[in-house]
C-alpha cells in the first residue's frame, strides 16, 4: 500500500507545490488585527483541502482566529492514534524592503521556494495533509486513525487552544501528537526534536511628560523614559550573560550526563553555525557550550524598542513614551507563571523614579521535553530514514511549541516533531524558506509515518 | 518716530497675523530630506519680506539649505549696529496624530496660533522683520544699522552658518546680535535669555546577525543588540543622575554667588513647571536647584530608540540593527570635541563583544554666556518693558543656540536674547503655538529696540 501512496505523491508534486503557493498567498499573519480576514480564509483553505480528499472536519471559532479539526475516522487496524498538530498562521513581514521577493508573493529560485511560511508553518504542515490525502485518493484509506488540528494562533502563543484542548479531549483523544514546525539537524540530515522551550513575552512602557519635550529646555529637570528604560533593561543580565532576575535558575532542569554526551557527538559545526546568523561571534552564558545555551539554558532577549525621534537626522526631544518588548526562553522546569512573576518584580525594582511603569504580557508557555523511547518516536526516524534517505539525529530545539505542555497535560499524549526545513530558513526573518526537494521528502516521510505506526503494533 | 512706527504695526495686526500664517505653511522641516525644496521656498519668502519694503538682501547658498541676508546701509545716527539673526527652519512634526490641527496648517484657537514652527522660529524671528517694515514704511528709515541674516539650518545645529559668517565677515560686521528664539519667563513677563547650554549629538548604531533572527532557535547564542544598546545607555550616567563618561564634569564653569542668587530669587514655582511637563516627578541630578539644572548643569538625554518588532503585538526576533539617538547638554566651560571624544570612548568601552558599533555624529557646538552690562542689554530691558509692558527678567536656558559662540568668536558681537513666546509653548512637540498677542508685543518690542539703543550713545 505504501507504494502505491508514495508513487501518488510523486505523480502530484508539481501540482502540490502550486498549492502550497496558493497557501503561502494568503496573508494569515496573526499578530496583525487587520488580517483577521485573512487568517480566516488560512483556515478554510485548510478545511478544505482536507474535506476535498474525504476527511470530515469543521472549523472551531474561537474569540481569536479559527482553528480546523478533522478525524478520518476509526482504522480497521489495531494501530495507535495520531493527533496532527500544525499552524497555518505566520509571522509578520518585517520591513518589506529586506525580501528579495514580496513575502506574500510565493517565488521559487534555484529550487528554492521564498515566501512568508513557507517553512513556518505551512510548508511543512502541508506535508502532512497532502500525505494523507495521497492514502486517500491512492488507498481509499488510512492505516491507521489520523486527526488534523490545524491553528491559527501559533505566533501569537495560542490563547484559546488551551480551551479548545480541554473543550474537545474526547474528540482530540489520541496516542500520540505529530507535527513538522521544526528543522532538520543540516541541509542533509532531518531530524527529531524532542524538545522544546518555553516563553514568557513582555512589554515594558515607560511614560514621563505629556508629550515629546525640548531636550535643552527640560533637560535635567525630569527622568528621561528613554534613560529609565535602558536601566532596567539593562538590569535584567549580569556581564556574564546571566539573568539576574531573582530566582530565575531555581527550577532550571540541568542536562543529565547521557543527554550532554549525545549533544556533544552531534556534528554541530560552530563556524557554519555563526555564518549561518552573521554574527560577529559567538557569545552567550559563561560556562556552557553553544548548543545548550540554544537548547538547554534559559534565556532573555530584547525583541523590539521604540520611542522618541527615530527618523533620519536628529531631534533633540525627551521621549513622552518608550517601550521594550523583552522576552525570556525557558526551559524544564522553570514555570512560566513564576518566571513572569519574578520578571515584573525585577524590572519594577528597577525602575527609576519619576517615570510611570506598565508591563504588558504577550503570552506565557513552559518548556517540553519527550521521551525518546516510544513506537511512536521509533516510527518517526524510520519514516524520515524513508522519506530522507538517512536517519535522523534526535535534537532539541531553542523555540517555542505552547501546545505541546498542553497536549501532555489535557491528552495525556506525547508530542513527537518531525523537522523537514533547514535550520537556517529564515523563519521570523526576511526570506524565509523552503527547498522544494525538502518539501516532497517531507511529505513522503509524512506518508510512512502511519505506515510504520500501523505495523508497530 | 518710534509712536509713527508704533501706530503703523498697530494698523497691521491682521494682515501681519496672516503674513506669518503664511509663513508658517511652508514646510522647511530641514532635518528631512525632502523637505529640501520647501526649506528654499522658506528663505525666498523671508528676501521678499525685506526687499518688499526696501531692504536689499540675498540669499546666500550652502551645500545644505539657504540663508537669508539683508542690510539697510549705514543709517544717520552714530548708533550701533545690530544683526539680527533668526530661522525659518523648523522641526519635524512628530506623530502628526498628536496635534489638535495639522502641523503646517496654522490655526488660531482662543487667541493662540497653532502651527509647527509658531514659536521655534517664525512667529519670534518675523517680529523682527515687520518692526524693520514698520520702520520703514511709517519713517522711511531705520533709526541704526540694522543686518539681517535668517538661516535655514539651526535645527541641524546649523552645519554651513559657520563658514558663512566666516566668509562674510565683513559685511555682517555688528556691534550687537539680537534674535528671537528663546521664551519669555512665563506666560505674563518677558525676559532675556543672557546664556545658553552647548549640544553635542550621537547616533549609537548596533549591527548583530543579519538580518533579524528568531529568538528561540538563536538566543543564548549571540549578542542580542538590542540587550547590548540597553547596556551602552544605561552605563553612561549614575543612579544620583550624574553623567558618568570621564572627565565630563571636568571644565564645568560653576555658578558665580550673585548669579545663583539672581537664579534663587526669581519667582520659579516648580509646581507649575512640572505640570507643565505632565511628568511624575522633577528630578535630576543630585544636590542641585531645578533652576540650576535646566539652566547651568550639563545633561544627557535619550532622544530616540529603534530596534527589532515595535509594531502591535509580539514577534519574537533578536534585532538585526537597533539604534539609540543620544545628546548631551553642554555648559560654560565643557570644550564639544573634547566631550565627543570622551562619549565615544565610554561607548567602545562600554559596548560588549559581539556587535559591530558605530557612532554617528549629528553636531555638536559650545555653551554661551552673555555679558549683563552692555548698552545693548539695557536698550533690550527697554524695549520689552515698553512692548510688554513690564520689566523682562534675566534667564539662562537649556537649550542651544550654536551660532552664539559663533558670532562671538568671528565677529567678537555678544548676543541680545528677547524672548516673546510663553516657555511651554510645545517647540520640538506637538501643538507647537504661540499667543497673538506675544507675536504683536514682541513686534512692538522689536520696533522699540533700534530706538532705545540708537539714543544709547
Amino acid at each position: 500500500m505504501i507504494d502505491k501512496v508514495v508513487a501518488y505523491l510523486e505523480s502530484q508534486s508539481e501540482p502540490n507545490v502550486q498549492r502550497l503557493c496558493d497557501l503561502l498567498r494568503i496573508r494569515s499573519i496573526s499578530t496583525e488585527s487587520e488580517c483577521k480576514p485573512d487568517v480566516r480564509r488560512g483556515a478554510e483553505w485548510v478545511l478544505q483541502l482536507l474535506s476535498g480528499c474525504g476527511i470530515e472536519g469543521q472549523i472551531i471559532d474561537t474569540p481569536g482566529h479559527p482553528c480546523v479539526f478533522a478525524d478520518t475516522g476509526p482504522a480497521s487496524g489495531n494501530g495507535p492514534t495520531v493527533l496532527i498538530y500544525g499552524h497555518y498562521d505566520v509571522q509578520p513581514t518585517g520591513d518589506v524592503k529586506l525580501w528579495d521577493s514580496p513575502p506574500f508573493d510565493p517565488t521559487v529560485r534555484d529550487g528554492i521556494l521564498y515566501a512568508r511560511g513557507a517553512a513556518d508553518d505551512k510548508g511543512q504542515v502541508l506535508t502532512h495533509l497532502l500525505a494523507a490525502e495521497a492514502w486517500m485518493k491512492a488507498v481509499g484509506k488510512l492505516p491507521i486513525r489520523m486527526k488534523f488540528l490545524i491553528e491559527g494562533e501559533e505566533e501569537i502563543s495560542s490563547p484559546n487552544l488551551g480551551k479548545i484542548i480541554r473543550d474537545h479531549r474526547d474528540r482530540l483523544a489520541c496516542d500520540y501528537v505529530a507535527l513538522s514546525d521544526t528543522p532538520k539537524f543540516d541541509a542533509t540530515t532531518p531530524a527529531i526534536t524532542y524538545g522544546t522551550k518555553g516563553l514568557v513575552y513582555k512589554e515594558i512602557v515607560l511614560t514621563g511628560p505629556k508629550h515629546n519635550l525640548h531636550s535643552g529646555s527640560y533637560g535635567g529637570t525630569l527622568t528621561n523614559p528613554g534613560n529609565a528604560l535602558a536601566v532596567i533593561v539593562a538590569s535584567l543580565r549580569d556581564t556574564e550573560n546571566r539573568v539576574t532576575i531573582p530566582g530565575f535558575y531555581d527550577d532550571v532542569r540541568d542536562l543529565s550526563p547521557e543527554e550532554r554526551e549525545r549533544m556533544q557527538a552531534l556534528p554541530f559545526d560552530e563556524q557554519t553555525y555563526l555564518k549561518s546568523m552573521g554574527a560577529p561571534a559567538l557569545t552567550g552564558e559563561k560556562g556552557r557550550t553553544t548548543l545548550e545555551r540554544r537548547w538547554a539554558r534559559p534565556t532573555l532577549d530584547v525583541n523590539g524598542l521604540f520611542g522618541g525621534f527615530t527618523d533620519e537626522g536628529a531631534s533633540t526631544v525627551i521621549p513622552a513614551k518608550v517601550m521594550a518588548k523583552v522576552s525570556m526562553r525557558i526551559v524544564p522546569d522553570q514555570h512560566p507563571d513564576r518566571i513572569a512573576a519574578a520578571f515584573d518584580d525585577a524590572v519594577r525594582r528597577a525602575c527609576p523614579e519619576g517615570v510611570r511603569l506598565q508591563i504588558i504580557n504577550h503570552g506565557a508557555c513552559a518548556a517540553y521535553v519527550a521521551p525518546l523511547d516510544s513506537a511512536g518516536m521509533t516510527a518517526a526516524s524510520q519514516a524520515l530514514e524513508a522519506g530522507f534517505g538517512k536517519k535522523p539525529y534526535f535534537i532539541r530545539e531553542g523555540g517555542t511549541l505552547p501546545i505541546l505542555p498542553m497536549f501532555k497535560e489535557v491528552l495525556g499524549a506525547e508530542s513527537i516533531m518531525m523537522g523537514f526545513c533547514v535550520p537556517d530558513c529564515n523563519a521570523h526573518g526576511p526570506n524565509e524558506f523552503l527547498a522544494v526537494s525538502d518539501f516532497h521528502n517531507g511529505a513522503r516521510s509524512a506518508a510512512y509515518f502511519p505506515h510504520y505506526l500501523a505495523s508497530a503494533r
